[in-house]
């Protein structure tokens, strides 16, 4: 069963996939996202050896061409298809390193990878947004080790996008300005947040971080998505990701879980009315509090809505300032 | 650090407590929610014996007289005090029960604190919002196994609530009546996704659940909050927490973990405004998707807040319901 299902009470759709039941779960010896060595049995990839692969993901949540939905629709309760794409990409052929053992110019393909896939995804009818992220390591449930991250092609703005631009319009209404370009004008003449600055792009811990090591990297001028970024600020926006990741590494001398997710421009609708709305952005979230314990969503967080933090800003900034320095 | 900062490109506040980072975790011998033993060391509750304790959170999130935020204050970036409450609730002063091994005159008693807690917090000129919940289980991290639960009472609506009664009103706009009237009567009539139904509570598996396994339970009559309910509303109340606690242990023959949260009527601005919006409603969501895998909040959920659910609530319903009945 692969549908979409409208919820009433909060106004946003959730996706149903039982399909995803039965996904690959943390495979032992065999891994599905491992090159196709001579003679021996094929993973996904058809290749002995690759740079970056992209690809359909076999589990996927949003497809080009969905199942009709399994339950009746109905005026209180909505139906869709879940149309849209899932798309895996691989970050290397070596099983065992992380996004922050990748050389730079690898950091700098993933760049074009993820502005080229927005392109193309962004163009298919299904597709209203388009979000790459990754999720790394079993604390955030990441079920195949092999380096990857995902590309999901969703064919309506998600929730929190959508309040995102929201917010962005009423803050422009008020002030003419665009939201995202005033927080990172005020974080770097603050500086107590900045975890590093370079080439245009900025890397901050938000000064209302939910998860206590959140970092936030976004470009000082206003652009909205990422094939809008020239050469310099691709590489720009690639030094900047390799710095943060290698940060979070040397933060406790692990290699730490994160959630990283792009956030940008809408594929459907009136670019022009969107693109003062949207200022491209990456959200790094640990779940990590401390070495050895974890911030939960529980009760305040899953059922409020309501974050309480348990580590400022300032002195996760000061911290993350001093890992990257090797103190 | 306490204080509350606002997140211009949500619209959102968060809250920092940074003392939360030392809080009580996991002890291995000493729980400072046992009953403080003559010539023992004292624990937070100093009787022998008791049945049901509420006190203040020894590590609040918000507090009646809260300090001042100690980051400035600005025009992109306001600050606010912490003002609130945090209350604990302990069930039982046997340290090795569950919510669902209470008896049922105990969970009756629980429904009485929480409602008069909801009245006597509520009537605080700090709190506007009071939500009694509970975190059960190491796998929504909760760091002591003593049976018991929360109540926070916040300075303002939750986001996640400020949606519902959001999405109430334009329901009610379009069609005239309350949301969870309409959901509660078509769930009753559909019958598929009703774990139980008595004396005027149904417990059913949503729509768009986003959890695999949860579980909603109201009255079917429009009550707003639980100070509103009358005796057999709140025995009803009672028979049904308890029949939905006692089934999730039952599903899979382990004492499953959940977070659980009552969502109500605001306790500030005009409560007759309020009042057709709000219909009282008790969530209930475990993290597990299977007896051995969690539903991980990651990049979908975390970062776009679009769910993926990978169990049909049809066939959830239809498990939960043998398993309330013994199969």
């Amino acid at each position: 069963m692969t549908e979409r299902r409208y919820d009433p009470t909060t106004d946003e759709w959730v996706t149903f996939a039982t399909h995803r039941q039965n996904r690959t779960y943390k495979p032992a010896e065999f891994c599905p996202l491992c090159p196709t060595l001579p003679g021996a049995e094929p993973t996904e990839i058809p290749y002995p050896s690759f740079e970056v692969v992209t690809f359909d993901n076999l589990f996927p949540s949003f497809s080009p061409h969905p199942p009709e939905p399994e339950v009746g629709t109905s005026e209180l309760y909505p139906v869709a298809v879940a149309a849209g794409r899932c798309e895996v990409v691989v970050y290397s052929d070596d099983h065992s390193v992380t996004f922050a053992d990748l050389l730079d110019d690898r950091v700098r393909m993933l760049v074009d990878v993820w502005a080229d896939r927005t392109e193309v995804l962004g163009e298919e009818p299904t597709v209203a947004y388009v979000m790459p992220f990754e999720n790394k390591g079993e604390t955030v449930g990441t079920t195949l080790s092999h380096p990857h991250g995902q590309i999901y092609g969703y064919p309506e703005i998600p929730p929190r996008a959508r309040r995102e631009l929201q917010a962005a319009h009423s803050h422009r209404d008020r002030t003419g300005r665009c939201v995202h370009c005033d927080v990172v004008g005020f974080e770097l003449r603050e500086r107590r947040r900045v975890v590093a600055a370079d080439r245009g792009w900025v890397a901050w811990v938000p000064f209302w971080a939910r998860f206590p090591y959140e970092v936030h990297i976004a470009p000082v001028r206003h652009r909205s998505s990422l094939p809008e970024l020239d050469d310099d600020e691709r590489e720009g926006l690639a030094v900047m990701l390799a710095t943060v990741a290698r940060t979070y590494d040397r933060l406790w001398g692990f290699s730490l879980p994160y959630v990283m997710a792009f956030h940008q421009l809408p594929t459907d609708g009136d670019a022009d009315d969107w693109r003062p709305l949207s200022h491209l952005h990456v959200e790094f979230a640990p779940p990590n509090r401390a070495p050895d314990r974890l911030k939960y969503l529980a009760g305040s967080e899953l059922a409020g809505g309501a974050f309480v933090t348990d580590v400022a800003p300032e002195r996760a900034a000061s911290e993350l300032r001093a890992a990257r320095s090797g103190r």
